[in-house]
Formats: structure tokens, sequence, C-alpha cells
């Protein structure tokens, strides 16, 4: 299976909500990407539809928004 | 493990969540509860801090809201 990519941008809610998402789904079938740390995948979020973090991206493409850590322009800042 | 539980409310966004989840963690893995079919169990979502639907609450105790469907006060309309 492709895998689902989780991105977030280190803050507070992001990080509960990575933890949530490794023990729910597994840390082997989700890739973590940090935007803060990784800016040039902020563009990829942005395509993938991706409008605040933390975000889950499935497999198929959807994008589930969790919570509300910050809006994706605010991680542009 | 105890189950992770998804609670929804048969809205659009709710539903393209729900099989999101699904196929994330496995059908095996959460029970799904639909708020507007099941009255009983707004309470019980309230009280596990659910919001908004859809929300998944994990095995932990954690609320994960996410997309956006309904706030927890519309559903009990």
């Amino acid at each position: 299976m492709k895998k689902a990519i989780f991105y977030h941008a280190g803050c507070p809610v992001c990080t509960s909500a990575e933890n949530d998402i490794v023990n729910l789904i597994g840390l082997e079938n989700v890739e973590i990407i940090h935007l803060g740390n990784d800016r040039t995948k902020i563009r990829e979020a942005e395509h993938a539809g991706v409008q605040s973090v933390p975000a889950l991206v499935t497999p198929t493409g959807n994008v589930l928004h969790i919570n509300f850590g910050a809006s994706i322009e605010d991680v542009k800042k």
C-alpha cells in the first residue's frame, strides 16, 4: 500500500496528533514531514490540498485536516 | 487494544472521512457511531471532548477532529 503522509509543523497540536496517528496506523504506514524543517515540501503539501497542519494525506489522496495547529499560510512565514 | 470510536452524523464530509479512517486503521479497530441515528450517544461524545463531527476518539482518549462536517451543537438540533 502507498504510504499516507502526515504533514506537521512541530506545534504542540501537531506533535500530539502525530503520536495518535502513528499509534493508530503504524509508523511503517505513514511518512512524517515537518514543514518547518523541510520547507521545500510546503509546495507539495499545498498541491495535495493541505490547508492547515496537522494534516494526513491518505494513500488515495484525500486530505484529513486534524484538529488545528496552524494554517499553511502561517507555516510559510 | 481498546477500539477507537469514530463519531459522525452522516454528512458528506463525515462519510468521506469514515471511509478514509476505516481504510487506514481497519474496520476491526474502530467503532462507528452515527449521532444522527443514535442520539443517546451525543452526551457520551460530548463527554469524550467531541466538539464537531467527524471526530475520532483514540483508544487513549484523545480526540482528533477531522475536517469539519458539523458542530456538536448542530447535531443536537
